[in-house]
């Protein structure tokens, strides 16, 4: 949870660490990011839509983000550059810094002596590491989170309050995995046996690359043999299920909701929308999107968007249409039959 | 969590805190509500539907609360009221009240020096209380929740167990957070560059009014430069999830699993149905119902029941209708011709 | 969370313990199950499926477990019994045991002194145990976890870190409850009065049977006047939802993201698949499936398997067909009225 230090920086400094053009005057300073319509005096908006151009005439903002495009658009001062919105994210990170670490272990914390723990890491109040755990250079383990037997925290990764990692689990460097998540827990194994349910012991872990962020409540299952796999610069939302064995490669996003099952592999710069759905043992091809609310029963191969989604509309229209999906199978025979009638030379009697 | 102090009264001492009228015997007393058909001696019953008209003739109950078009449809005393089942929930409030607090900061409970906290609250066992968090008065902060640096809780509202509220984030008054719940989390915002994903960093905060009560494990994100707004009077039930700079408005209730995508606003007094999803940017007008499981991609002005549900059948049923669904546009396609056809005029040889 | 001893056993010792028989050399020992296509030496591998016989080829695993069509497939040393992969389940549980119970109360827990705890019960770092709870035989109460006032937690149930247990729940034996599991919340149940919500006391309670397993950040409701029950041998994914007043029947297993809605009673031996949903106040009856993503509105009394999945397509052709499912009620009558056009007599002018 952070701080609020206000820097303030010149639109040349900007320019400096990010790159870009200054057009106008390069000594305006700005400390805080903002949209053009919300923006005050010490400000720098930004535009990434040319839907926003009116809002850019009459931003209050004394300095805006603009791409190429727009670099005559407006006589504010701006910094001009390829891409608004990634530059928006680094200058917002500059005047929004994570807060520092508070160095050390607190009191109330509960750390086995078998652990290892970074100097300069943060441990709060009420977490525990248990025994063979390791918790990288510039970690934070935030208030209650708990960190299993042997399990691996990477440098500079941050667990919010309440986090729980299971027992050799590895998680990589600068990671985020926010409050409520639960990585580790037993995938859902079971075999059947004369009416009831056996457990299949699920001794595999979960492996999280680095740079992987992962939001409030999401769960990712361990292996049942195998490990689960989340390879690096993979995003994923709150309240998502990630179920044992699944891979996902690097650099996708998934958002809320969104469920994988077993044994499914997601490839690399995907986007998975929210509520989404991928069956298990199936695989999905790099930079495949998914729409929201979409179940994806089948390998995809194919580069492309994919989507299942049943529009809705007022619930009357909706009961007298969806009426008729019960007999789309019978509606689809009756217009064959039509088009046979109507090939059929017409006898007429002469 | 409650104690279970049982405490009688008679229809007389009902009616005169809650209003209606007694018919019958108003010296009868009662001490637990129960439906038509559990109830027992002691216990008052209510009636909130012709259909259960048949249980109202054989209820064990002392006394039932029914409304006017009821008032003579049974002999037991009874408390003859404009809404029972509003009054109902009255009188099981009154049997059943919250259990009273424990003011006091639990010995092991981690308060920062510089917060503040109403010297009525409960604070329990391993709550943590960071700087310049405010603890209204009467508020419970359950075992092993979190209030983190900035954050308020407004006067009466209790927070369960193991409940999160990252740091700037505002609670109204009398509100009542679930176990599980995290509120304040980074909304899910990245911008794209060169194949990966850079973090924006989440600068606003949530802000909750009164009243409001949030089921287990839901999530509410905080926003990107603005604020996540909920409303007073909002009822959210389990794993819900709001997204960044969403604003509820006032009395809406959502049911489990729905899910609220980045920036979307909804109107006061809505309701929406579990497991449905509301799309980033939209706008939901007052009063709008969404059905279950339903997709909202597009802003709903009318007010009115909104729908998109796929009709379950048995499966193999489903799968024969449901591979036309593919077919749809190419089925329209030979209606039209047929339609076409069958308006030329016959040519018949002579 | 586990440790990790490792110990053999021939093929005689397992067949005498789980029965089955030894074909090819039973003294041989394994120590590890794996896959047939990841097993090394040491191992012991399982066919489950015919589609496997080629990795049974080629497996490096020092032994096998197969069903008695493939007894003669392999010249391994090889287990041969009626269902292998209830057998691997077992011996796996063999080679993989839960980590063995610390008994005692770590110093840093909070057990009210009108609690009663089980000697050889280990209840972990931070744990809540509240008034009148009652900790049975063999119980481990993980870190962080919290059990409300007159809970009960049955002899050899596990609690994982951060698990929730509201008043006067009551868990069976041998249950296992993942982390993140908030059992007991109130149910969702508000009466309308004069534009706003007043709040129903949920004064039922939750009861879940003997040898249940409860994945991570799933969420069982309270009763409102009666109670929720989870019958004995049920299996629940992670982030489910059952509400207030559900009854599910003995062995039935449910996949991650089901929501099961108030007063719905869910048959013995049901298959819920991900992300369904069951309407509130309906009843399935024993033996049901439900596929992935169904949403079942109306109750189901006959064995089967039930669907309802807008199956996915390439974006494009999704919009080209999706939108006429809004016109299908139009479609049907014009199928109609060109069928009535076609039985009419065809006037030929002689």
């Amino acid at each position: 949870m952070t701080s609020s230090g206000r820097s303030s920086y010149s639109l040349r400094e900007i320019t400096e660490r990010f790159g870009g053009e200054v057009a106008g005057d390069h000594s305006v300073k700005v400390s805080r990011v903002a949209t053009l319509e919300t923006a005050a005096a010490g400000d720098i908006a930004f535009l990434t839509n040319e839907r926003y151009l009116a809002q850019l005439k009459v931003t209050r903002a004394d300095a805006v983000i603009v791409g190429e495009a727009a670099r005559g658009a407006t006589r504010l001062p701006r910094i001009v550059c390829a891409n608004p919105y990634a530059y928006f994210a680094k200058v917002s990170a500059l005047f929004n810094p994570e807060r520092t670490l508070r160095p050390g272990i607190h009191s109330s914390a509960v750390v086995d002596p078998g652990a290892t723990v970074a100097r300069d890491a943060e441990i709060g109040p009420f977490a525990v590491i248990a025994r063979n755990a390791r918790i990288g250079a510039g970690c934070l383990i935030g208030p209650g989170s708990c960190v299993g037997e042997g399990a691996t925290i990477g440098a500079g990764t941050r667990l919010q309050a309440n986090v729980t990692i299971y027992h050799g689990c590895v998680i990589g460097e600068r990671a985020l995995l926010h409050s409520g998540v639960v990585i580790g827990a037993d995938g859902f194994g079971f075999a059947q046996e004369a009416g009831s349910w056996i457990k299949i012991p699920q001794t595999g872990k979960v492996i999280i690359g680095d740079d992987v962020e992962i939001g409030a409540n999401t769960t990712v299952d361990r292996g049942t043999l195998d490990d689960t796999v989340i390879e690096e610069g993979v995003k994923l939302d709150n309240q998502i299920q990630v179920a044992h064995n699944v891979r996902i490669g690097a650099h996708t996003v998934i958002a809320a909701f969104a469920g994988i099952a077993g044994s499914a592999r997601i490839g690399k710069r995907c986007r998975l929308g929210g509520g989404c759905g991928i069956a298990g043992h199936i695989t999905i091809a790099d930079d495949i999107v998914v729409s929201p609310f979409t179940l994806v029963g089948k390998s995809i191969a194919e580069q492309g968007t994919y989507t299942g989604i049943y529009a809705f509309e007022p619930h009357s229209e909706w009961r007298q249409n969806a009426a008729h999906l019960r007999h789309l199978s019978e509606m689809a025979k009756r217009i064959r039959a039509l088009e046979q009638k109507s090939k059929q030379p017409k006898r007429s009697k002469p």
